[in-house]
């Protein structure tokens, strides 16, 4: 258990994080040199192989145990008309991803992945961020430690997405908050507004940051004012994750910016993170750019939902079976190069 | 069997090409606009699940039997200098593919796709297209039957790829002599050329452009001229997956360049086509953007062998298991869009 009751307990469990095993990315990259392909020919399949074992502490990394957790939360920012959705349908997607009737669920059968959805409190809205803080430091704590355990301790690599009617919402106003810019900078469609919910999308995030200007500067507590449960759970995985020395893969817009407060306080925090796709919700492109994170795939998707994040487990599945299988010029009789 | 004999034979093939089934595309929209998610929010999974459909004429897409098929040949012009390797390797890339240890039989294994390797006349190399054109019409003819051939009639989706020391040297010379520009703008480091080699790889592109100009304005002459016999394959593959109505991934750069005569001798010829990713081989980014396509993946992958074709398979199974799999909005009784 995490033991996050506060604010400074997360602040604690950021000091000295594990850093990655250099000796095992050091054999990967020599093993991969000397498999029957022209070096680098592999491109980035090379470097996430040797990310893999980086922080699984494995020269031969493996993916026989892949967690992905979803996460769900409501927003009270809702009531603003920032969606073109009803907040309904937080809970009615929760019941369809523990039906099997979603995206998610048919992608992960297809990686191998184990699915895990975790809703937080949906029938008890965080506030609305333009009149109060969206939660109390013991609500978000709370949040924080729900997502720290859900964890699985020995897991080979965790993927972590969200469900959350209006939480692009509160994901560009947190964004805003760490990054600079506004509503105009941050605010997309989500999951499809028209031109008038898209003006109030960008006011409501406006009013939000002019409220808390004073206090948006901590990054803990940006967080606890703009994001939503669902978004301090993935900040506490990301975090439980990296004790844990276990790779992981952060979904779209909602959970690169919900780990993102993490990077602001500790250079390197996200070293064992990848940002899985690149979301065509429209921040998502300056985030990860201001963060450094070069998505894995780029296919516009922007349902969320973890959906990103597993898919793009087959791209690290086909790394480690390259890594593992294939054989060195050696073995191969394969002449090197002129 | 094609019967191909000579270039009008092609020519002959590719009149009245099959259209895709509009029906079926019209049905899986459909579909798609009720399933549970905001609408296009799967992004280009939804428009490959589309793709599929229309050319396998059919709502509800499979991906039961995929064939990955490589065709390797040698270049005379690999005397000139204009690669890292020596031309043996392709001879023994070939046994390697054969015994699988190679990347593309990892990667094959990972997505349920199942792999041919046609080795075409190795040990009779084409001719140096700086000396006279690389093949005669018979031998053009030939390597684009055995591609037509290789095509089985009933799969449901072909990747098509290519072994052969030298070949991104054909493959450049060819795309300039269909669309234009010299060994400056097609020439790249193929499998690890330093700057001499690149400069040696350069001149002979224009050398063999120079000394063919008067030739090469016609697509198939210009693939006869300056491509190797794997190229030729991939053509006739291309053109009978076509008749057939197959679904076809093509690899990088060479594959590419090889199918993409058949998009200047008929518009639409390649509307059956997908480029699999984009590689890192410096002219396929342009020649993708000239031919109107858009990769599927992006990840620096300049392998060849097929390689960046098999590992898209996944995203297409993904995108099928969630148009089969997923629930609709009725379905779910999750609530449709305000």
């Amino acid at each position: 258990m995490s033991g996050i009751a506060s604010l400074a307990d997360i602040r604690a469990l950021l000091e000295h994080l594990p850093r990655g095993d250099d000796d095992a990315a050091t054999a990967i990259a020599e093993r991969q040199s000397r498999l029957t392909k022209p070096q680098g020919s592999l491109g980035r399949l090379e470097e996430l192989v040797g990310w893999l074992g980086r922080w699984q502490g494995r020269e031969l990394p493996a993916l026989d145990e892949v967690s992905v957790l979803v996460f769900a939360g409501n927003h009270g920012v809702v009531a603003r008309g920032v969606s073109a959705y009803p907040a309904s349908v937080t809970a009615q997607m929760v019941a369809n991803f523990e039906r099997g009737g979603a995206a998610i669920n048919q992608i992960c059968k297809t990686v191998g992945a184990t699915l895990r959805v975790i809703p937080l409190k949906l029938d008890a809205p965080t506030a609305d961020f333009t009149q109060s803080e969206a939660m109390t430091e013991a609500e978000f704590a709370e949040a924080a430690a729900t997502g720290y355990d859900a964890v699985p301790r020995h897991a080979d690599l965790v993927c972590l997405g969200e469900m959350g009617i209006g939480n692009t919402t509160a994901a560009s106003a947190l964004a805003a908050a760490l990054l600079g810019g506004g509503g105009e900078r941050w605010a997309g469609r989500g999951s499809g507004l028209d031109d008038a919910g898209m003006a109030r999308k960008r006011e409501t995030i406006d009013a939000g940051l002019k409220r808390h200007q004073t206090h948006h500067a901590d990054p803990l507590y940006a967080s606890m004012i703009f994001g939503g449960r669902e978004l301090a759970a993935i900040l506490g995985a990301t975090l439980a994750a990296r004790r844990h020395r276990i790779p992981v893969l952060l979904d779209g817009f909602v959970a690169t910016a919900a780990a993102s407060p993490l990077a602001r306080l500790q250079q390197g925090a996200l070293d064992h993170v990848q940002v899985a796709h690149c979301s065509a919700e429209a921040g998502h492109r300056g985030l990860c750019a201001e963060l450094n994170f070069r998505p894995i795939l780029d296919l516009d998707m922007r349902l969320g939902e973890g959906s990103g994040a597993a898919l793009s487990i087959s791209v690290l599945r086909a790394a480690i079976a390259c890594h593992l299988g294939m054989a060195t010029f050696d073995e191969a009789g394969v002449d090197e190069r002129d």
